[in-house]
C-alpha cells in the first residue's frame, strides 16, 4: 500500500476544515457526495491533471465534522502556486470545505499510513432547553447524567484495550486492539465534551464510546461498568452509537 | 406606553435563544417571518387565548442572533403549566427558537421599558482561510488588522457619547446620547470579539461600531480616529455597517 516514488509525481499535503452535514462521509462512493469524491473532482479541475492516491488520515462517517483533517495526494501538475490551489478548492466548495494549509511534502508522506496521532471531541449538550446556535454540532441529552461515573469510565479507556465492544459490528480492521493516549470528559456550561487522543481508531469507535458513556451516565447500562463492557468483547454489551453531528476531528499530528 | 394593570391579565417573562438567519428580524411585519410574529402566532395557538403587548428588550435586525433575549407579554390564559408552554414554543419553532426559561412576573414588568442592561458580542473572524464551522456566526475579515488601534478605539467608546455617527441614518430615537458601560476587543484563536454592555443602543449601533472598528483596523478610515468620528456627528464619517450574522445578543439583566 505504500506509495512508490515516481519521478514526475509530487506529494501534496492539505489541512482542511469541513462541515460533515454537507457530505455522505469521507469515502468516495458512486452516486453520493463525499469529501474524498468532491476533493478529487475539484482538484482535478483546478490542477487540470489527474489526482492520485487522495487519502485522509482516516475515514470520517457521514455527518462528522473536521476542524483540521489532513489529506495527501499525488500529482504531476505544476504546483508553483499552491496558494491558488487552496483558494480554488475553498471557492468551489464554498461554505463546506476550507483549505487551511497546503504544502509539497516528501514523497513518502501518506496522510493515512505515515505515523500520526489525532484528537476527536464529542459534544454532549446537557441543557434542558433544546440547542439552537449549537444544534448542528452537539448531541442533545436532556436527562440528568451521573458525571462522576462518566468521568471514571472515560479515564478507564486510556491505555491498550481490546475495543471489540466499542467498534462497529461491520468493522473490518484485523486487530480490535488500540492504544488510547488520552480519554477524558470536560465540563463546560450546558455541555460535556468527551475528548480522546490516539494513533488510530476503529470504525465508529468514538461515537460508540460517546454513546456508551451517556448510557452509563443515564444508568441505562445497568450492572455493567466500562471494564466489564470491554471484557465482554461484544458490541451489544455497550451503548448506542452517538449521532454523528456531535463528533469533530480536532487535529492530526505527524511524527 | 406603560402597560396598565388589568385584573384578569397576567404578565409572562420568557428568555429565548434564536437563530437570526431564520427570521426577518424581531419586529412583526406583514408578509415577513419575524421572531415577534412567530412568537405571537405559536403562543396564541398554545394558550388558545390572545397574546398582548409581546415585546423584547430591544429589536434585533434581520440575521442577528440571540443567546438569551428577554420577552414579555400579557395573557388571560391559564398559566399553571408554563413548562408545557416553553416546550410547545420550542417544538413549534424547532431548531429556530428555544425557550430557556418562563415565569409569571409582576404586572409592571415590561421587557423593553423595565430598566435593564444587555451585552452584545460581535465576532470578527480573522483567519485567512474561509470559516466553515463558524461561518453563520462571524464576519470574515481576511486582511490584517491593527489590533492596537482597534482596542484603543473600542475602549474610547466607554462612557457617555453622542452616537450620531454610529447610528443608522433612519434611526428615530429622540436622543443620540447613550452611555456604554463596557466596550472592548477580546482576542482568541482565529478571531476578535467586540463586546459591549449598555442600558440601551441606537438602531444598528453595534454593527456600525463593529464596521468602524474594522475600518480603523484596516486603515480605511484614514486621518480620523474614534474621537473625531464621534465629534463629526455624521454617519458618513464612520465605517460600514458590519454584516448581521456576526452579532449576537448575549444576555439581558433587569435591575
Amino acid at each position: 500500500m505504500k506509495p512508490k516514488q515516481t519521478t514526475n509525481l509530487r506529494t501534496v499535503k492539505l489541512t482542511i476544515e469541513f462541515n460533515g452535514a454537507q457530505f455522505a462521509g469521507w469515502q468516495e462512493q458512486p452516486g453520493l457526495r463525499t469529501v474524498q469524491g468532491e476533493l478529487i473532482r475539484v482538484l482535478t479541475t483546478i490542477l487540470r491533471s489527474p489526482v492520485l492516491q487522495l487519502s485522509a488520515s482516516g475515514r470520517t462517517d457521514a455527518g462528522v465534522h473536521a476542524r483540521a483533517q489532513v489529506v495527501s495526494f499525488k500529482t504531476s501538475a505544476d504546483l508553483t502556486n499552491l496558494g491558488s490551489v487552496s483558494y480554488g478548492v475553498t471557492s468551489l466548495l464554498r461554505g463546506e470545505v476550507s483549505v487551511l494549509s497546503a504544502s509539497v511534502v516528501e514523497d513518502d508522506f501518506h496522510a493515512r499510513f505515515s505515523p500520526h496521532r489525532k484528537q476527536y471531541s464529542y459534544r454532549i449538550f446537557t441543557r434542558n432547553a433544546a440547542p439552537i446556535l449549537e444544534k448542528d454540532f452537539v448531541w442533545h441529552v436532556r436527562k440528568s447524567l451521573d458525571l462522576q461515573k462518566m468521568k471514571e469510565s472515560a479515564k478507564y479507556l486510556s491505555g491498550e484495550h481490546d475495543f471489540t465492544s466499542l467498534r462497529s459490528a461491520d468493522c473490518v480492521a484485523i486487530s480490535p486492539i488500540r492504544i488510547i493516549d488520552e480519554s477524558e470528559i470536560i465540563e463546560s456550561e450546558n455541555e460535556l465534551v468527551y475528548r480522546v487522543v490516539a494513533k488510530g481508531f476503529l470504525k465508529q469507535m468514538v461515537r460508540n464510546i460517546a454513546g456508551t458513556l451517556v448510557g452509563i451516565g443515564l444508568g441505562r447500562i445497568a450492572g455493567r461498568d466500562m471494564p466489564q463492557i470491554l471484557a465482554a468483547k461484544n458490541r451489544s454489551a455497550a451503548g448506542v452509537t452517538a449521532p454523528p453531528q456531535g463528533l469533530i476531528l480536532d487535529w492530526v499530528r505527524y511524527s
